[in-house]
């Protein structure tokens, strides 16, 4: 059993630090970044850090990359909502915050999917709490005490889980963790991330995905088998796929339900012009807004062309099964998030309902954890698995899920797709890696399409690469998550240029 | 839609106050805090004190009880775990923390399921980061916009949702602000909770549900009608059972996986002096100690008391099985939590596989919310609900579920028995109100027992009464929440005199 012991590292929050008349704090920075801490730190027993890098589920890390703790430092950046245009009321209040860790023991960036009210109410935060003349941090140094230490090699402690087990914050910031433990591993290889998995051997892969409560439909042993089934043509689908034609793609640019009219036409058109072939459309607030919007939308993009429904969990199972219908119309591919994404039955129920409507129900961005994507299978609830580079448990979790995937593809005549979401924000750049891994070395097979939106990628080093509405595969070392330090600094909260002029406005 | 803004109190953070060279920070302790600060606190537009209330899902709510804010204060209070006993090495880390808020807006006490890790590794807490020199604090004022303003009268904001919704610690945050509303309502009518709710109009109960996401199962008509068919036999269901009789419940207090069988033995003949005659053992860490104690109990407690299994999700599924199935000849009435608390359907087939054996399977104690629930009697699931005063959204989400369990009793021959959970630390002063509630107001049957440990009652100003193996009904009024003054400044972290010596034998 790991035992833990809090202790204080004098010097803790040196780095990027906010004035100490800050006047917020951080809601779910503050278990990530313990988290963080507690995981990576350790001033005593230098010999455990590989150790404690199994733990956090990756026993294949490279040893290279782990040494003696030095500074951390961090910082906040938040996009502020006007940035992100005028979407969906539901997305009015989504400021991006992204925490970017500096950190000797793993060098990299942590990025999380953090999401916090909008500008105009902004949910109050700072980072006050992590950084402060005295020290605030506590970490938490793991010892290993027995054999039984490897028992359950898992990022939850038994204590966390009583919160609610690989759900919630904690699951997201454990999922912010590892992300950031995969990025200088690819960096260190000198590969994107999706490279780096598709030359892994199936072994390793499995090594670091956490079978615990799927065993019933997916063992280890069949994940490596199905791993290894796929190598054959694996070649060729990198560098006659991938390489040369990209991931195909949707667009969730252009009908976000805060859209007037006229800018929908506008984001629309320029869409086609931008070779786009997919659209997604947000539904849900009223009835016959939407049956308009469509009609527009479909009138625009013709008959061949494809549209998707997303309703973002607005309806109880029956009016969602009576809300859609009304829009069959449209001849939407999917509806998706049409429930709450809690709902497995629910959205069996409604995938059984609109099956002779030839509408499949699209789902996954919510859903916290693989048990969750393990039902959603099972009961056939839905015909578009969407996965989530962040939601989910990092690459590890991501893994698991496209594997069931793959196993339950047989039972079912579509095969279940895997179609990742992404809202933008940073997460386009992540995702891309994992669509990629999924169809040279999982699916081979490209019935499928990955969500793209226009959104903040110009604050990023290395940003996707969309040609002829296709995902390119990034070239460049990591898993894409590196901020520009002139963006960071900009976007600090609360006292950087673009926070400065935003909080002056909101005062007078 | 409700628009927040955030703004800073001056001296916000008055009251009981941690040292500031306090080392650590809270982790579910900020977005409760922040919950019940953004909700309650209105600096300006007092008149819509009620509106805030009502936001609250909780639109009856006596207005006398509103009244302008004033100081807000809190002290964490925690058991060190070696004061909870030798008990499963699951529990072993759980410390337990109340916050009491004393305040001017809602005076109560607001209690909430906060566990954290064990005395030795214990996971660092402090109020350093609520209660500071300079306010840290920011309030969330909620403004109604227009009509569409109690559109959705929930306590969860959109940006909220996107952390998980209705799930993980901002869930239970929530429980404990309704909680805390919950009681000084009781206490101004001179009731204890159960009866304010025994002797509410079922308009008024039905008032307080969320039926979001379940009016498949249930509607409000659907539920009034329910309550107001249970009307009949009322009196006589109070008078003659509870008063006089009480509810039955059963002991987890003997068989912690960390006893050794002298200390089971022990305590497993005490209870049986205490007239005890159900008895619930933790299993799943060894299958032969397993045999073996619960062959002990066994012997002890013969054959016509009965014997109930708890494996805290130790198991995936076939594991359950086969397991569960070698302690069949024990022939416990039920296998509490199986597996993963999210596995509906891995659920279902636990309870199918052992249904030839006699043995049922029970859940509840982690299931987030009335969607999980929902589901578990849609598939079958269990065959006994198991809810929690505080992992669900306090009474207004049990009240959801009760109703739901009534509504789907008649679908299966066992009824599906309520049997909450609570792991002792106080939850048993909560839910023995809900459950009196259940059996007078709702099921109108006896057939079922909630649990009972033996854990921290001395801490409270009206801990349960127990009597002939049955919880009397509470006659003070109130929710039994409020804990006794001198307990919490004993146990207040770090400078509480319990805490000081700890610490100090700890740095040794």
């Amino acid at each position: 059993m790991w035992t833990t012991q809090a202790f204080d590292v004098p010097g803790a929050h040196q780095g990027f630090r906010e004035p100490s008349s800050s006047r917020a704090y951080h809601l779910p920075a503050i278990p990530f970044f313990l988290f963080h801490c507690s995981l990576l730190h350790n001033t005593k027993y230098n010999s455990l850090c590989y150790t404690e890098i199994s733990f956090l589920g990756l026993p294949s890390y490279p040893k290279s990359l782990c040494h003696p703790p030095g500074r951390h430092s961090f910082c906040p950046f938040r996009a502020p909502a006007f940035a992100l245009g005028n979407m969906n009321s539901f997305h009015q209040w989504e400021l991006l915050l992204h925490l970017l860790l500096l950190c000797d023991i793993i060098p990299g960036f942590i990025w999380g999917f953090l999401m916090f009210a909008g500008f105009e109410g902004h949910f109050p935060c700072s980072t006050q709490t992590l950084t402060t003349q005295q020290p605030m941090l506590s970490w938490r140094r793991m010892r290993k005490m027995d054999s039984r230490a490897m028992e359950s090699p898992s990022l939850w402690e038994e204590a966390l889980k009583l919160i609610g087990a690989e759900k919630g914050v904690v699951h997201l910031a454990a999922a912010a963790v590892l992300s950031a433990a995969w990025a200088p591993w690819a960096k260190q290889e000198g590969k994107p991330l999706w490279k780096l998995l598709v030359d892994m051997d199936p072994q390793t892969l499995v090594s670091c995905i956490d079978f615990r409560y799927i065993t019933d439909v997916l063992t280890e042993e069949e994940a490596c088998e199905i791993l290894r089934q796929s190598q054959v043509g694996k070649k060729e689908r990198v560098e006659e796929q991938m390489l040369a034609h990209g991931y195909p793609a949707y667009t969730m640019s252009c009908a976000w339900l805060g859209h007037p009219d006229a800018t929908l036409k506008q984001l629309c058109s320029e869409a086609l012009k931008d070779s786009w072939t997919r659209f997604k459309v947000k539904v849900g607030a009223n009835l016959q807004d939407d049956i308009r919007r469509c009609q527009l939308i479909k009138n625009m993009i013709g008959p061949e062309k494809t549209l998707m429904m997303d309703a973002n969990q607005r309806w109880d199972v029956p009016e969602a099964v009576e809300w859609v219908t009304k829009l069959a119309e449209f001849k939407p591919l999917w509806t998706e998030e049409p429930t709450s994404p809690d709902d497995i039955l629910g959205h069996a129920a409604v995938s059984k309902a609109l099956a002779p409507l030839g509408i499949g129900v699209a789902i996954g961005e919510q859903c916290h954890n693989r048990v969750i994507f393990k039902q959603l299978l099972e009961a056939k609830a839905l015909k578009f698995l969407q996965i989530d580079s962040c939601r989910l448990g990092s690459v590890n979790e991501n893994l698991s899920v496209l594997l069931m995937a793959k196993k339950f593809e047989i039972r079912v005549p579509w095969g279940f797709p895997v179609c990742p979401h992404l809202g933008g924000v940073g997460l386009c750049e992540l995702v891309q890696h994992l669509i990629m891994f999924d169809f040279i070395s999982v699916s081979a097979s490209q019935d499928r399409m990955c969500e793209y939106v226009d959104h903040l990628h110009e604050h990023f080093k290395h940003p996707v690469l969309i040609r002829e509405a296709s995902y390119m595969p990034p070239k460049d070392a990591g898993y894409s998550t590196e901020m520009k330090e002139d963006s960071v600094k900009r976007h600090r909260y609360p006292d950087g240029e673009v926070w400065k002029k935003l909080l002056t406005a909101q005062g007078n």
